[in-house]
């Protein structure tokens, strides 16, 4: 059923202006700076099991729960975003903390293979009994993502093989089978750590056990579902649970997974399930569990995402509420959903080459995800709201550090969503500088895209086979692009994108040169009428950016500002600011307040007096200090 | 300095059928309604200290507090609304009630005179050791309040005899002399109690224990705060306060109350105390705290306050933020606040009669205030939101039903804010129906004042000397109103209003009549463009009425509606809707979304087709079941 695979960022250069100093920061800076935070945030010192056993650093909450029991999935995802940058250069320092911490989990793991580390160090009785809450196969996940990075990265296996053992453990512990426990995660993410290591290592153990969590999930055998009846066994109330309204549908664990059409629920365990769903279609040739997934897919991207490929509105579930309910100045809209997604997309487009699929995968990437870390590379939001008054602002770190190290693993891979490969295809997914060389039909050929997008929609694809060779190659026309032109070597060729994208298929020779140009002007969204929070007002984007206004670039506050209806929008890139930006700068009107008077309410309105506002890429916002912010402008 | 007092409601009949619909409401309904649900929710049987002491009804929250702790002051305020029941017609039934109430008290009050049902129930030995947050003294002043008006009402003084002893143990217990706590109340409430007492004995104790409480609030004796020097007594550290962060703003005890000059902290705190200041502004001639109150009275109007007279955008202090703050979907506009509002518009009223305080007197009493009040007369809004997805609904009853009976306790006397009355002057505050027979220059003078206001603006004023008597009828010219008319006997006279007022001095004879004619046509309302949730937004006003939209009303979802720019207004008088009343209709553009397709955002606009949008009075909304609402509505 997999049609396309995704080519390794290993195996991708990342060459163009934007990406490049994203990635440099990433790994020069970020993943540097998230070691040091580690430390500091008593995290690092966790796995070594420290004696006596220290008071809590995060204090549990109302409902009794401390974010602390998932603090071996921060060390999983460091070593993870750690080893990817070990995969661009490597780095003697870097690998001896990476090997320390292997060594601690190697001392950390019990001799049955269990290895989580709050469990063991503080109450090694209570293992295994409470999945709905504790994150203990979460860790796992992304313990093993971190396992599986490290061997790729080093080619070094002792992370890999103490994971096996605690995967071993794990596929023991849980299964349909006599005398093992029906569980499954409380929060997914082992399902796709799982397919990684069926990937890395060729073992099916792997895939079984991932195939079976999701084949569970939800599933309520002999009329008890797992979760009530671990509560039971805890001696709780299955309705003592925080979120108990909505019978589990805050997991995803409400139906089993096949039947279930709506995206509910915390968003990040949501998209980490939709994508590991994806995955295992693949895997089988299961088209139910694909049809589950283009269903849900219709879903949130028809009803339940934010303009700027956010997901989730709501901070109570950390997740979805109602369709077309999607506020701006209360936004959650998780970094990690918007990474989830990003995982998820790429997934759908393997099955599928469709370009909705890399269009979602590019606004999630360029936007949402993007701007959950800051400029400098230290500084992060773990929500992305769509308005500020300025109180919203980048922290150094959060108690909850899942979206650090969500961002600082997406960036330093990012080389791994820009090609799609198939026995005699090859299909670009993202513009904005990269090369790779790849087996297509038969021989080798190298691509090498030039461009500098996404501030300018020109593309170059320089296209060198080993020899002469017969194959197709599909260029992705962004679903945001009108009017988009090809030329094969100077001659213009008809752009008549096949869902999404442009099928050259052709005796490629050495020196071919495909040029592409996709126009991107600025341009005015709406929101569906149903969407309340932004009737009568517009976004900006401009290719696949999406913008918003942040008051100090603007000369009234920005509440007084409403976007002239109609009048053009003028791009221009400013070198020198955020990085190097390309603005959108638009006539405006500003109300005026000077002769308002003392009534705070009166028959008519305030005069107003023309304007220029100037928007900036939404990732880019919250770079300059407290600053209030919209990414929906009054017209 | 006061120059004018007001007529209290027992000499005013309300005839007008506006106001007398709501009173009998509340006289039938809304009072016994109330006695039952003290009933039910134990707050009747807390007054009998019963043994054994039952466990708390309403649990404590995460800071450790309980709203059971100010049981007492909802006796006290169903003791002061049935009372004023009383004062319109006698019921054995309900004065056996409160004698057996009364009777609870006194077997429940110590040798002491300490009167407190918690304290003494629950902790004697902690008495007077957290005024900042327990409510002691504002329980205290809830009784006094209940105590005086079944004097008034019934001529008994057992109930005031009770309280009095009360009083003098407080004001034994408290003061700036030897040996005294230099104590003050944390919620204000006993300040305004006081000064009703005063007036209803002549004693002058009260009046002194009230100028003390405001005189000392927010001093710092020896550099000490009060409730800091509490907080240590009772072995707490004072920064462990909810509202340590500003400093004892949320009590409004940060700095003495004539060096204030911001609306901060909790609202119903604050407006009692405003109310408080301004009473003892005009018995002291204190040009000082006048002078505060003013001050206070400018920044409230000016820059923190709703259109609908609501206070307090927010439920974290219950309480006010920052100038221009005012969120509609989470206002908080505690129907209390505006009741207490109300309280305060009126003693600044006879302190300077100026038609700004009793514009925002009517404002309050005709919208947030009566909006606390279901039609049917037994449910309640806590707060008042100004736009609601449909979610914000009617309590039965409150766990802090504090606002359910000052509602109860407004509507009793609202006859008591109509007349304002100075030695050779009548004022005519508030119009709607309502008699009244006044000592004008040394003779009685019947006033009586006909019309169907709110919903038609021609009054007509008999005035009726016992004589022929010369003295002035000012008539208040609302703020609201353009182009005023007005005869005497038939003849036209200039309406030149003074500070609102249209003042007619004569020698006035039985069968003179005064008709005013007040054009109300519907209109628009801006807001300051500092106010930016409103920015784009207009709101419809029609005379004192504010008015929002509910979904029922129109043939499109309430969020797909707006108002087309400059279109006229249309007022059409409705028998049958909610208990009669005029609406609003305006042309206006409802979006389309049939056609739009599934894309959630794309560059073209839904297509619009005209619509009409129906408004109902702001009052009135939600007596019909769950229902999205908007006060401010897009054009």
């Amino acid at each position: 059923m997999r049609t396309y695979s995704s080519v390794p960022f290993s195996r991708v250069s990342v060459t163009g202006p934007f990406w490049h100093e994203r990635l440099e920061t990433v790994l020069t800076r970020t993943i540097p700076s998230q070691l040091r935070m580690l430390e500091k945030w008593d995290i690092r010192e966790s796995i070594r099991l420290p004696q006596p056993v220290p008071p809590l650093t995060q204090p549990r909450g109302p409902n009794g729960f401390t974010v602390q029991v998932f603090w071996d999935s921060d060390i999983g995802k460091w070593i993870e975003a750690a080893a990817y940058a070990l995969s661009h250069r490597r780095d003697e320092e870097v690998e001896r903390e990476i090997e320390s911490m292997i060594d601690d989990l190697e001392r950390a793991q019990a001799p049955d293979g269990y290895l989580n580390c709050w469990y063991l160090e503080r109450e090694p009785e209570n293992r295994w009994t409470n999945l709905r809450d504790n994150h203990e196969l979460y860790n796992a996940g992304h313990l093993l993502e971190g396992a599986v990075a490290y061997f790729h990265a080093t080619g070094r296996d002792r992370f890999l093989r103490i994971m096996e053992r605690f995967v071993d453990h794990i596929a023991a512990t849980f299964g349909s089978g006599p005398g093992q426990k029906r569980g499954y995660p409380g929060h997914q993410e082992l399902e796709l750590a799982l397919i990684r290591a069926w990937h890395a290592t060729g073992q099916r153990k792997y895939l079984d056990l991932a195939t079976y969590f999701i084949d569970e999930r939800g599933t309520r055998p002999g009329g008890v579902h797992y979760f009530d009846e671990e509560a039971r066994a805890r001696g709780e109330d299955p309705k003592d649970y925080w979120f108990a309204d909505s019978g589990y549908e805050y997991s995803q664990a409400h139906l089993p997974v096949r039947e279930q059409t709506k995206v509910v629920g915390h968003a990040v365990r949501a998209m980490y399930m939709y994508a590991a769903m994806a995955d295992l279609a693949a895997e089988h040739d299961d088209a139910a569990l694909k049809a589950a997934c283009e269903a849900l897919w219709r879903d949130v991207t028809e009803r339940r995402m934010y303009v700027t490929g956010g997901f989730g509105p709501s901070e109570r579930n950390e997740g979805f509420t109602r369709d077309y309910d999607l506020p701006n100045d209360t936004a959650y809209a998780e970094t990690c959903a918007s990474v989830a997604m990003i995982f998820w997309a790429a997934r759908m487009l393997n099955l599928d080459l469709d370009g909705h699929y890399a269009d979602m995968l590019e606004l999630a990437l360029y936007n949402n995800a993007l701007a959950g870390l800051s400029l400098d590379g230290e500084h992060y939001f773990y929500d992305n709201k769509l308005e500020s008054d300025g109180s919203h602002t980048r922290w150094a770190w959060h108690r909850c550090p899942c979206c650090t190290m969500n961002v600082s693993r997406l960036v330093a891979s990012v080389g791994g969503y820009v090609y799609g490969l198939a026995d005699t295809e090859v299909a670009v997914h993202l513009y904005g500088g990269s090369g790779t060389t790849l087996p297509v039909a038969g021989g080798q050929v190298t691509l090498r895209e030039t461009s500098n997008y996404p501030w300018d929609g020109r593309i170059r694809v320089e296209v060198a086979p080993e020899g002469a060779g017969r194959f197709t190659l599909s260029l992705r026309i962004p679903g945001w692009c009108q009017g988009a032109a090809a030329r094969v070597n100077g001659d213009a060729v008809p752009v008549v994108p096949e869902r999404g994208y442009l099928r050259i298929t052709r005796a490629w020779a050495p020196g071919d040169v495909v040029e592409l140009d996709l126009p991107m002007p600025a341009e005015r969204l709406h929101a569906h009428p149903d969407v309340r929070q932004d009737a009568g007002r517009v976004a900006l984007r401009r290719g696949p950016l999406v913008y918003c206004v942040e008051e100090r670039d603007q000369d009234v506050p920005l509440h007084r500002l409403r976007l002239d209806d109609g009048a053009p929008l003028l791009a221009r890139h400013e070198p020198a600011l955020l990085g190097g930006i390309t603005v959108i700068e638009g006539t405006a009107r500003a109300a005026e307040a000077k002769a308002w008077g003392s009534a705070l309410y009166r028959t008519e309105p305030a005069p107003e007096r023309p304007a220029t506002l100037i928007g900036v890429p939404y990732y880019a916002w919250a770079n300059r200090g407290p600053n209030p912010m919209q990414v929906w402008l009054r017209q």
